[in-house]
């Protein structure tokens, strides 16, 4: 079957391509000496889980107790929750401990210490002000730390990566990021403990990973339109696209809509803060070659509008109804959660598999 | 059960407000003589549809195939699939169709006539230049019509009612959104045909529905922030609240930290245009009081970040860790869509039901 023969919109992954960027990062932490710990929030698809889980030491990262349920089902035992421990979870996570899964979970306040007992944590440290976390020269850490019972280690994530402009800034980030996590283990006197780094771009571009255990890193296996913008990488890098069809046009504005709206595509706006505003995804032909200069212009919920991005009407290819197109998204997190499987290409458009992906708490 | 009882993020929907919400409009149909043929993609759950189509000749709108597929196994014979028909989905139409499914397919361009052969179909018009649709004074539409074997009628949607500013400009937009329709309606012979107008605002505003037949609205049920910034419904009316607890804080810059991000309440940031942004949803306590001013004002995949509107870290409530706050969305459609079921209250915490909804295409 080809993807031609499938109902629009569908979700497909270039499984090439993901092969070469899971193999990208895992060369690196190979040269870094540094065990990827991969969050698997982006995919929730146990196909990806396994390739990015060959030659390292097999724990994951996830968001939900929901993809811990579905990755521990899978048979995989040793689970980071990145997300800090709420009350209302703890009996799912001891629920998971007591079927042989090694949950850790993580806090970044007193508040969590007084209910989460002698559960397996890690401090969360904030290396750049972007969200949760203890400070890592914080006057309290040494208090939380022996608050405490079992204490694994320390973790943080620098969000602001995404906001870099150039790969010299990601570095810089990514030395904070390593930094901070480093001092914070340091002061809480954690030797062989975990020491937990992770964000896609910093992955990339850190220089030194220097008393840093393990990097989290989970939009790396698709990449996206947010990632080439900050130049982590190309666009040919990204594996994932919405197929979408042409239902009708506004010739007098230059416009093709298509059957992939915002349900598909997700109401990601991420390349709108970056220098090139992609829209709700850039448009390629059948074979993910992109049509020079068409986005997704604008979105409602199963229809999207496609124009050339400068607004001329006379820039824009013609697409005859029925014409198939493959989306690059701006987030592969929110766009494949919209969807239930990937339909699985090699540089062609021959489907070879299709692969379920869980969502959902 | 009780609300405090689930895991976080959950899916509240509070019953009795969606009851007043679908009687207030079938008392305004009932007024005006048009029939409601509710549009499902906002809940895609049957328990709403049922209460929407108590009264009504029981018709419904759908946005895909997967909806006319779970509506057709409930018992529904009378289904407009109010997207433009794509050929990758005629057979499944046809399917439906020989399986004892009224489904009416929506066009707006001679290509499309070329593959639909007798399928029952009405031509979309377009009334405001939002979107899709033929003009309803275009030359091109006597032809439109000849051309279509099976013409059922003519159906618009007024988009551009969600970018009003006051009621008043809703009344306008529902009378050209009226014109448009009844004048395509003239023009191409149609008497005793379907005549379809319908978006939430111009439901709810129009003065004078002479020469339609059928109102077709979806985001009525339930209600949002996005409608009450358009004053077509007031806070208290908004049935759908996503169910969150706080898991830290970052008490210098005046955040809560919750387990709900944009996973929970969509990346669908429609007040942003209006006068009053609201973030990614605004807080209320677990009775879903409002907490005076306090907005998500940033998310994250599982990680949203409560503050108080005004920045001032003063100004926001003590909110400790375990606290569980209701968050109301700018769009019910996009939040509800991020969710599998709707645990159903009745003005208090006490879940009396949980409601399947579906996804997908």
């Amino acid at each position: 079957m080809n993807i031609e023969n499938l109902e629009t919109p569908a979700l497909v992954l270039d499984a090439s391509i993901m092969e070469a960027n899971i193999a990208r990062l895992r060369e690196r932490m190979g040269k870094l000496g540094v065990a990827l710990r991969p969050h698997v929030k982006t995919a929730k698809c146990i196909e990806v889980a396994k390739r990015c889980l060959e030659g390292q030491p097999g724990g994951i990262t996830v968001s939900t107790l929901a993809e811990a349920e579905y990755f521990a089902a899978q048979g995989v035992r040793d689970i980071l929750y990145a997300v800090g421990i709420a009350p209302n979870k703890l009996e799912h996570v001891k629920d998971l401990r007591r079927r042989g899964v090694d949950l850790a979970v993580v806090l970044d306040n007193l508040e969590q210490t007084n209910f989460i007992g002698d559960l397996p944590a890690l401090i969360e440290i904030d290396c750049d002000n972007h969200r949760s976390g203890a400070k890592p020269d914080g006057r309290g850490l040494p208090e939380l730390g022996r608050a405490v019972k079992n204490l694994r280690g320390v973790m943080t994530h620098a969000g602001s990566s995404y906001n870099c402009r150039s790969t010299e800034a990601i570095a810089e980030v990514a030395e904070m990021e390593r930094r901070a996590v480093v001092t914070a283990a340091q002061r809480l006197g954690l030797n062989a403990a975990t020491v937990s780094v992770g964000s896609t771009p910093t992955a990339h571009f850190a220089r030194s990973l220097e008393g840093v255990t393990e990097v989290r890193a989970g939009v790396y296996v698709f990449f996206d339109l947010v990632m080439a913008g900050i130049s982590v990488c190309r666009i040919e890098d990204i594996a994932l696209s919405v197929l979408a069809t042409v239902i009708g046009h506004q010739p007098d504005k230059g416009w093709a809509i298509t059957d992939a709206g915002w349900m598909a595509m997700s109401r990601d706006r991420g390349t709108a803060a970056q220098a090139l505003d992609q829209g709700y995804g850039l448009v390629c032909d059948a074979d993910a070659r992109p049509l020079d200069g068409v986005i997704v212009s604008d979105a409602n919920q199963e229809h999207g509008i496609l124009s050339h991005r400068s607004g001329e009407a006379a820039r824009m290819p013609k697409l005859p109804v029925g014409t198939m197109v493959r989306i690059l998204p701006n987030h592969a997190c929110a766009t494949g959660a919209q969807h239930k499987a990937y339909h699985v290409v090699r540089g062609s458009r021959r489907i070879e598999a299709r692969w379920e992906r869980i969502g959902g708490w």
